[in-house]
């Protein structure tokens, strides 16, 4: 089965907010073999809506539109679709009851007026329960079995809905949609590179590996963690599938060796924590330019405070002597952005956060700051395992953030290799 | 002027990577007055582009591509939409040259042949040049003026090219198209508020602005940091449409108050940083459950180091006790997620530290961890000003990634009020 996913917004289309829901739905969706055709985004206009709705129905008969159903005037999703289905618009009482129910438990007090629209629905819909949130999801279907199902565009609230109530239905349908027992799937695996470029990856995997392999794509994927292989294979049941991707996925690894530090969702972070987990060992970090990112990557994974101890965000020099007692004479040396001064923050985080790993990560994220010697994008990151301290040197591209992620990724590869079998 | 935005590659139809590029180029566009009608994503396929191209150029006439001009082949871009023009393919020797001179210049050594196929150009196009990477941009017309341009995938070089090119080309494009000497605009303003819900604004703003205001439209984009409202207006030339929005902003802010903490791209850790500037204040944190996420928030913005002193991530108990000298009483009596354990952090971190204001979160990020006295989502956060400790509790909504973001909005937030005039 295909699908079009349309998501509706003036802060989409203009560019104020960064469209995340057609990427969650797009993942979601070929988990039960339904693939995606195409993307859109139109603005907050009714007949922008329904004439993108109505090309992608002509096109693949299949639509899942996200936005345009919150309480507020500028909401317009829902009237617009029923004007193209030729239907009237309803209050619902049994609806408008359970939202002042639901209004009444969660903050108290009388709902306000201008939730009253979310309980308005097109004659003929199904109503999607949404537990997330107040706005319903609404599913139409015209005499020729095409349809549109509208969810919400608020992330937390759409994610939420796909789970309990898009993809079971979807599931429910391609199975009575087609006679095979097994569906034929859109499956992918990804494997996930780090301290190499896109088109050396290309080189190394060679003629063979680097344009596709037997029965499926590759695509490479550039992002500020690495570069992501994702290999692709459509049609087949499921189980050849995911063979298919599993023995190019070895090949791959083999022709790689260790630029890949995990395959499909796994970040370093976790992987980081995986390694530090089996030999019982703690980590904390000294960081400057990072400036909490580092700890902030590790503890964004829940169950990571058996490994993490913490850190020191050390900007200010005289933090850095106070808390990781680096040497002022040291800097005064070196400059706060050398080999010697990482090495001194990871050794003093260690020791003064009581781990077994101490990171240390100094560096000039720019745009300010950078000269000949030390352009903007050096960092130095040090590590002491165990009273062993290794130090290295890169210079980042991109601009603060990227170069500020870059090296956070980077003392997480740093990890990772140190403590490869 | 009106254009259509296609982004092109199967990660993005797949949902592996999020789609940024449109965004930025939406915004962009907006500043020379070119609107963007609708956007669209089809996957690597050769007949999905051509296909997808052509209805926008029906639609609208105008079509700007991002993606597909790697050096890798699943890049069909080039090729795709020269056919659809029918021009063939030629390769160019001097941008040839140029690519091989790049790569000699930038690492040493003779460039991967992959590459080459960037040097590949349809009959009859422009190029368009790109100081940021390999892949150069396209610019292709028809015998209608109907044009599509082609820009490369990678944000960095996107965002560098629409600057450098895309941008100065449309201006002079838009002005030799009208005969007025000030272009009708796209114009927008966003004020942005945290701490209330999207109803509650729409309530507190009423009828007369909740739904809009005169000659202009308001959408409410919820987000982690708070919920930002987007005044647009459209049509007016430059001086009218600038006059307008900052009457209609006055009239919000008037009925917002402090809810509302800046406008435009003003993110609320920028606000924090120029209020404790002005004051000669610097900050220190002591962050359990943001993990170094409050520290990140603020060094993120370039300048920071006069007011961010550092902070230290307190993942465990004993760190709290070592490094922010938390009595360990204090937590076995009350627990880590409790006041008390929040205003000793921030007293601790502002007296280890050196620092004017000090910082304490403390809470429970989950998925683990909540209790029917303390669920998920239950955060103390207090400030340590100069000796007078205020501390607050929420309870935020939202995954483990979600609850941290709200957690350090918060925090910020808190210094931001405290300091108001």
């Amino acid at each position: 089965m295909r699908v079009e996913i349309l998501t509706i917004g003036d802060e989409l289309l203009l560019g104020f907010t960064i469209d995340t829901n057609a990427a969650h739905l797009a993942r979601e969706l070929a988990t039960v073999g339904v693939e995606v055709a195409r993307r859109g985004t139109v603005g907050d206009a009714a007949g922008e809506i329904a004439a993108a709705v109505r090309e992608a129905l002509d096109r693949t008969g299949a639509v899942i539109t996200t936005g345009g159903l919150g309480p507020t005037a500028d909401d317009l999703t829902k009237p617009a679709i029923a004007a193209l289905f030729r239907r009237r618009m309803r209050l619902d009482g049994e609806y408008l009851e359970a939202l002042r129910r639901r209004w009444r438990d969660r903050f108290g007090g009388e709902m306000p007026e201008s939730n009253r629209q979310q309980a308005m629905i097109p004659e003929g819909a199904t109503i999607v329960p949404n537990r997330h949130g107040s706005a319903p999801g609404i599913w139409l279907e015209d005499e020729r079995a095409r349809w549109v199902v509208m969810l919400p565009g608020v992330p937390r609230e759409l994610r939420g809905m796909t789970g309990d109530e898009l993809l079971p239905r979807l599931r429910e349908r391609a199975r009575s949609a087609t006679e095979a027992t097994e569906l034929p799937v859109v499956r992918s695996l990804t494997l996930r590179t780090t301290g190499i470029g896109e088109s050396k990856l290309a080189d190394l995997l060679g003629d063979d590996l680097g344009r596709g392999f037997s029965g499926g794509t590759l695509a490479y994927l550039p992002a500020f963690e690495g570069t992501d292989l994702r290999l692709t294979v459509r049609g087949l049941p499921d189980g050849a599938a995911v063979a298919r991707l599993e023995e190019a996925a070895a090949r791959i690894r083999a022709r790689l060796g260790a630029y890949v530090y995990g395959q499909d969702g796994g970040d370093l972070a976790a992987v980081v924590l995986d390694r530090c987990r089996a030999r019982r060992l703690q980590v904390a970090a000294g960081e400057s330019c990072t400036g909490g990112l580092f700890a902030a990557r590790l503890t964004a994974i829940s169950g990571s405070s058996d490994v993490v101890l913490g850190g020191v965000v050390a900007y200010a020099n005289d933090v850095k002597e106070r808390l990781l007692g680096v040497p002022a004479e040291l800097i005064a040396a070196h400059g706060a952005v050398s080999e010697e001064v990482a090495r001194a923050m990871a050794s003093g985080a260690r020791a003064r956060l009581g781990a077994d790993i101490g990171v240390g990560i100094t560096g000039i994220a720019g745009p300010g700051g950078g000269s000949a010697e030390k352009p903007v994008g050096t960092v130095w990151t040090a590590m002491d395992l165990a009273g062993v301290v290794q130090a290295r040197r890169a210079v980042y591209v991109g601009d603060r953030e990227e170069i500020r992620q870059r090296a956070a990724q980077g003392a997480l590869d740093m990890i990772r290799r140190a403590l490869m079998d």
